[in-house]
């Protein structure tokens, strides 16, 4: 049996299927071949159920042996050190991947995620908008220059971006092209596909057990 | 003539004195005691002359060697990696080290800094507040159970959060005893009142210097 567990919820509804961040994980062991298996915690208590793995009630989180740890951003750099199909070893091209890696974590989505929330919770026009704007507009110019982020080929710090900037409304935020062949070329890869399709799956599964159920 | 440059700005205003994020790396090398020199790019025109240093237009960035990297949380793990006094070597610990200085980055500087900025463009009352009052209750229940964030001892991690933390409208943010012992706790550490003080007396040169100019 593996002895690298990714946990995620044992439900949610329609609406974040796709997009629940154990699919950050699944997808970076399927890119880099590791076994690993799936584990849930509850989401009808999920606010306290698992607090001492997950400090702020949230998923994902990841055993490794004797690793725990969460923080999926933090989750794909450990998995980063397990394999140089995620991360090169090269300290240069490290680097890369390290600083574009933090960067979907504290420079876009920083700003993409308070947005989309003010959004989704009624404000369509607020504050964050021309901040917005500036930052997806530095990484549209950025994504004009060059297909990958870091090193010159498919990292982690791709892995990370393109599901930062895949988030439907902040896909549709404007015409930015080259952004959107970044989002398309990333998320064709086929362990995008079967991380997607394994996440769906779980929740499928979840829906025909509670019909079972009767629930 | 040391390798290490930390770059940042040649002068800023008064505002973000002792907050620019050149400081969090100041900071991390005088504690790991790496020698470091600082360069700067000017003020003034910030926003287009370092791009292909830093693709936002922003500071710091930092060259070691080959090595160049932007985004102020990897330079920090980049720097965990030359010394243990940032980061511990056993694989748990490491772990635990990276998890806590990914969530200051994208679980806690996520909501505090898009709160602090709609906060000072006058939305005092906004839609992130909730989301606020959330976050830092689950630091302040994680701080009162703990001295350190990771691996029973001071890593980057706090020297991250701290940094997150102490900015004065969040500090303020409701009664947060923990938090406040921590912020207390971690910035009287000596590597960061030197960071502070070289940073102030950094821009205070740059004044004076403008001013024997006669600009």
């Amino acid at each position: 049996m593996s002895e690298l567990t990714i946990w995620t919820l044992d439900w949610v509804p329609q609406g974040p299927r796709g997009f629940v961040r154990d699919l950050r994980l699944r997808w970076a062991c399927e890119e880099a071949g590791i076994p690993y298996a799936i584990r849930t915690v509850a989401f009808e208590d999920r606010a306290t159920n698992h607090l001492p793995d997950q400090p702020y009630g949230q998923v994902p989180f990841l055993k490794d042996g004797s690793v725990e740890i969460f923080e999926s951003g933090a989750c794909l750099l450990h998995l980063a050190g397990k394999s140089d199909k995620l991360m090169p070893r090269d300290s240069v091209e490290a680097a890369e991947t390290l600083q574009w890696t933090v960067s979907a974590l504290n420079s876009v989505e920083m700003v993409t995620v308070p947005w989309w929330f003010l959004n989704i919770t009624g404000a369509t026009e607020n504050g964050l908008t021309d901040w917005m704007t500036g930052r997806l507009g530095h990484i549209e110019r950025v994504l004009g220059e060059r297909e990958w982020l870091a090193a010159g080929r498919f990292t982690v710090a791709d892995l990370l971006m393109a599901d930062v900037l895949r988030i439907p409304l902040v896909r549709a935020f404007g015409e930015r092209p080259a952004t959107e062949a970044y989002v398309a070329r990333v998320t064709d890869r086929p362990a995008f596909k079967k991380a997607r399709a394994d996440q769906l799956e779980h929740f499928e599964a979840s829906d025909r057990a509670k019909a079972a159920a009767g629930s």
